[in-house]
């Protein structure tokens, strides 16, 4: 069907206020936060391919009308939240339209002594977290992106949260979802039905990136808001001791609010002194690599061209240069509940931490990283222009492939990119590691390369481990490439799924496996 | 093809001594454990359906090899552990295979310091369980049929033990499972790769009872033995006291290691004594309903026919009798840690209990619980002989709904069958509720029918309030006809789901939804 034809149809479907073709609209939704597919237009000159039109849905029927609708023209539909994910789920394929469901943003139910709450999907985390607050309950999810992502985007992506050792990844919160299936109809799942269907089809579409349907509804635990949490720093002699300590912790019963180990530059970067030795290794270190953090700091916020050219066009020499930084490394930890639990949680961490060598240096990191923890970067755009790019990737594996997948992935990193990284979402078997990655090429061409070699080789070392190559960011365009080799016949199991759930082949093509491309 | 042939080929395939046909053999695999086959048998005179062979696997290839030539024969095969399960799952169809796999029951990987055990999947729940103590940990999952049930058995049903308020059910231990899918290809799930495949694909194994694989390796989280467990019994005037209590328990944050309510009748065969009230209760019912107690002990472990006759051929009466027993209901509570956590644990506790006007009966009810914890009958056959049946019912709702669902269904079963009932597997949002049910009936056709109609009552009376039909027996061809009322739209999905995985229809068929019987 012509894309004219398709949004006048669309218009006599949900009403001409809830379809939206105006170029400006439609440019936004040609892409989501995937640094790659910036990377890849510049380098190739390619025109953003916009969606032919972006619906508006109101209520589940709006949904329901579109997605049929879609179905009998075979037109692809792109689930649109709040647009915020990185590995490409929402960037649009040929003639395909935009679902989003913003405007489906209320709170259905309620009840704190119930422990849940049931929203709509296009509900800002942020705002459902402050009227939570507001009832003395919280869902206990806190995303970098909770200002400007959707309850929606986090189940079909496996979200993880900043406090996840202690209230699990949204995967464990999700007690219920309503679902329009590729074919219009409605499943409801869970909600204590975890019996067969209702349990297991909800785990299938949580994590589906709107291949298997739209999410509708979704009901989360929550529970009451902590009497106080509490936050400290401790240091490390390497990293090694610190993801001792991490295991231990974990393995010990505790479950802090938060637990976040930073490698010595990540260390470096996150401003941590030590008390000890009064700041002098960072001073030193400051000296030797004179405007190495403020360099870095850029790349990471906001650009400084200059230092970014000097510092990040050789990687591998910088990287080199770190290798000489103080190898000691940072946790910060949080941990919650009345006085007397906070306190008996510290002495726990304080005899954990002393049986690996660490150094207790008080509150200060802890309070810091916690007033600073949504500080993330808007500024990408600059970046790119300035002829940088800068991705993270969240990686997984278990505590004894931890370390070695580590040194791995830094090894096959280091040649094409600046790297530092950060242990979070710790389980009493494993953890996973967050690198930030960046790097400064002259040509757009260059960088597209220098970019896609330097993802490729991090997951290929990923591989080699059995490590996960998603935590929690999702899978998108970026790592489909890596899924069959993460589980072989993943991708026919996943191909045959999806033919029998989407018959007419409409939701989100192309994600997660290369099937339907 | 022929029976014959295909026990010929098989032993072709596998070697004589692992290929079994002898006619006591099979008939030892005509059914499971569910007392309704027995029911129906004896009514309608059926002769009992036997496997064309069992098939005693010993490693992984012998699996597939099964699998593969009944895919290209297009022979049923029924997966088989310890034959344990009530719902079913087991039963054969025409000119199937029962695929055994007891003899994989070795323990593959067990280091404590990475706090999981990777097994095959025909260990015995209890044997595991004391290979894990003499390393001083623990899986945490304890069925009343662990010495009788597989660690496979309990993935494909979805199983549940009595610590799960502590430890969760066994899906919440799941880690990692290797799986031959229906086409014979090996399936590698989960061990933290919770990516999208490995995690949803996993959490649709678990629970499909069979229908889409054979699972072949079972990888479980383990942990730490608690350095001691201490139990309690409380008192509640009522029933809702007490489901008031266990709720406040669990939204508290506290994590009992057990949590059991027993309502009137339940508490009195519980042997619950009242502190204060010197036992004056129970004699009273005992003088007023003159062996009430010991007929029903008969009827749920050892039978005496001449009892149960009396007191069950009219169960409406003695269900109305019960009504006019003492309402108080007991409570169950285990606890774990080191001796300063067990006893902050109670004092938290304490408080709560309080604030439902509970009664603190100190250790007694609890320690007697805990060392009749296993007390299960074996002697069904007995019963059926004697004219009557026992069977139980485990299901589920939200909190808000329980108390009202346990009405509905013991005024549906009432009428039909003898009923009592204890609430366990609590959550912060709901409960599960726990049916025992006897009656006698003369001829077996009025029995299967009395049976029939209960079942249908009960579920009815669970679909109304939401609740789910299966808690953690699993669905078998027992619930099966109840599945699509619980998620209307499962069974063409499932039926989507099982072409796409089982092209040839093969793997355990007409189980959970009877789309393909």
């Amino acid at each position: 069907m012509h894309g004219v034809r398709v949004s006048d149809e669309l218009r006599k479907l949900l009403g001409s206020d809830k379809v939206v073709t105006d170029e400006q609209h439609l440019l936004s939704y040609a892409s989501d936060m995937i640094p790659e597919g910036q990377l890849r237009k510049l380098a190739d000159q390619l025109p953003p391919r916009k969606p032919l039109a972006i619906c508006f849905a109101e209520d589940l029927e709006d949904i329901q009308r579109v997605v049929r609708f879609c179905a009998q023209e075979r037109v692809p539909v792109i689930p649109w939240g709040a647009g915020s994910g990185v590995c490409g789920s929402n960037v649009p394929v040929e003639d395909s339209i935009a679902l989003d469901v913003k405007r489906m943003n209320r709170i259905l139910s309620l009840v704190p002594e119930e422990c849940r709450v049931t929203v709509q999907p296009g509900l800002i985390g942020e705002e459902l977290e402050e009227r939570l607050n507001a009832r003395g309950m919280t869902m206990g999810h806190f995303p970098s992106s909770i200002a400007c992502s959707t309850v929606g985007g986090y189940v079909a992506c496996r979200s993880a949260g900043q406090f996840s050792s202690r209230y699990g990844k949204i995967e464990d919160m999700l007690l219920g979802l309503e679902v329009v299936l590729p074919t219009g109809e409605i499943a409801n799942l869970g909600v204590l039905g975890d019996g067969y269907y209702r349990g297991p089809l909800m785990a299938l579409m949580a994590g589906s990136e709107g291949t298997l349907g739209v999410i509708t509804k979704v009901c989360l635990k929550i529970e009451p808001m902590a009497e106080k949490m509490d936050f400290r720093g401790y240091a490390f002699l390497d990293l090694d001791d610190g993801l001792q300590c991490m295991r231990r912790v974990m393995q010990s019963g505790l479950r802090p609010t938060v637990l976040r180990l930073y490698d010595p530059l990540d260390s470096l970067m996150a401003g941590f002194h030590s008390k000890t030795d009064e700041g002098e290794d960072i001073h030193r270190a400051a000296a030797r690599f004179s405007g190495l953090k403020s360099v870095l700091a850029s790349a990471v916020t906001e650009l400084n061209a200059k230092g970014l050219a000097a510092g990040l066009l050789r990687p591998s020499l910088l990287n080199r240069v770190v290798e000489l930084l103080p190898t000691r490394s940072l946790l910060i930890a949080g941990v919650q509940g009345s006085n007397a639990e906070v306190t008996k949680q510290w002495d726990r961490f304080g005899t954990i931490v002393d049986s690996v060598r660490g150094e207790d240096l008080g509150p200060e990191p802890g309070l810091s990283w916690y007033k600073r923890r949504y500080a993330i970067s808007y500024k990408q755009s600059k970046i790119y222009q300035a002829g940088a790019f800068v991705d993270t990737m969240e990686v997984a594996t278990t505590w004894e492939n931890l370390g070695l997948m580590y040194r791995a992935i830094v090894k096959a990193l280091s040649k094409h990119v600046f790297i530092m990284a950060h242990f979070s979402h710790a389980y009493t078997q494993g953890c996973s590691v967050y690198f930030t990655f960046a790097a400064y090429r002259p040509t757009a061409r260059a960088r597209k390369s220098t970019y896609q070699r330097a993802w490729r080789a991090a997951l290929e070392a990923v591989l080699r481990f059995n490590g996960t190559i998603s935590h929690h960011h999702g899978i998108g365009t970026l790592k489909r490439w890596a899924m069959t080799r993460e589980s072989p016949g993943g991708d026919e199991l996943f191909q045959a799924f999806k033919r029998a759930m989407d018959p007419a082949g409409i939701m989100n093509p192309g994600k997660i496996y290369n099937v339907d491309a």
